[in-house]
């Protein structure tokens, strides 16, 4: 059940809101299994070295796995995360991250999903951290609060 | 080499800045090997459902995890984080988070940690998320911008 | 869903057939949500430096949390790993190995499960693994080959 | 510190014994940061639904990316695994399994690598797990028993 365009728009605009505005993210591309957004580096994102704090690129990672996997699922589901694993493999810092994260294996409940983050200063892009998630697919009823 | 009571009392204050900073993260309680970290929860920590974002519980896990392992470092020394995995065992909400953070495996090179994070509702305590991690403690010098 | 003795003694026997009647493991213990496997270290459990395989390790974490699994959800269902992290604290040699695992937070699609490896020798018990998991448990009719 | 071919040939035959001949892993091609190997599925390492059991899978994504690492690092040193997670897409059978893994990030004392695994049966060829995993290059002498 891939989104439509304007289901689209909607879940780009819908990636942004509490947490992921308080970092700053910003979607670049949706479409469907694959999303891409970007976050602009600035001090109250880093850690004390002043390298991005890993918190920072996990969350990033997540989010964009997790609105990557919502263009895959009815409108009537809500994506929740199971767990997920990240390595870093190297301090970031620049101007900006980026990052990537597609579905590896969507499924009616579980869907696996990648990310890359990069840092980008410049032309220079650094893959900085990858991740792989595992999200479920849950009927919006089932979680209400 | 254990921290002594004055590194303990400095690290706390070090563990708030930059991004800890931003997500409210407060020092409860530091001991050799052993942090505890509190979240006070409000809307720009959430995700589109209302719940904590995941972010900012792998923020909160990773940052406890990484300052329970200064506390077992040479001052000379910095903590990384290489990776984690952390597993999302219930939605969170509440008043606020509670994380603990222990050193499983101390080494000079690499430190294994886990983190417990907690939603805290009045006297009502939920296990939230649990991680794994694997830090590197790493000579200042050589991790200089 | 708790498993009867009866149940439990089947699962027990369950346990070992295929790959790991390969490697030797033998159940210990099985009571709701939680398992103790042990298997005796020979030559064709190591690797190139004559320690234990981490994959041996991993097997033996994965299976023995699997079966604790096992004793809490119907017999029309069965279970399937969807994922796992392990670290390895210490290289392992030793007479044996032991593995407790246990459930979590066990739930009716996805159980959450985490394992502790130990070498034993004599009277020494060292902890050499940690592993934590995501189980999903399934409809015996869905994974029919 | 690139393997030379002589090097290369020595780890693919280096990488068969112990457990990885128990369970029938063949090298299939080794170059620099990139290993490929085989196992012939057979019913004593598959679990009691007759899938391939997890625990083969893991040992097998663990042993060839292992090996990735060894082409990459000085004689003196060899490599234990540190930790590492495997996602399940799908349960595995088929006429042999492949594993292709690789070197995301090599380092001197950390290795940062990755794999796949797939069941081949005919001339399809399915991706049945992704792995991430943490490798440490420690001096042979370090880590004598």
């Amino acid at each position: 059940m891939k989104a439509d365009k304007k289901r689209l728009e909607f879940l780009k605009k819908d990636a942004v809101q509490g947490f992921t505005r308080t970092i700053g993210l910003k979607p670049v591309s949706l479409k469907p299994g694959e999303f891409i957004t970007r976050i602009k580096l600035e001090k109250h994102l880093c850690q004390q070295d002043g390298f991005v704090h890993a918190g920072v690129i996990a969350a990033m990672a997540d989010h964009t796995a997790g609105y990557a996997c919502y263009s895959l699922i009815p409108e009537s589901h809500r994506i929740l995360s199971v767990e997920f694993k990240i390595s870093y493999l190297k301090p970031a810092s620049g101007k900006y991250l980026e990052c990537k994260a597609w579905v590896t294996k969507p499924g009616k409940l579980i869907l696996f999903t990648e990310a890359d983050v990069f840092s980008v200063e410049g032309k220079v892009k650094n893959l900085v951290a990858r991740a792989m998630h595992t999200m479920a697919s849950v009927p919006r009823a089932k979680i209400a609060k």
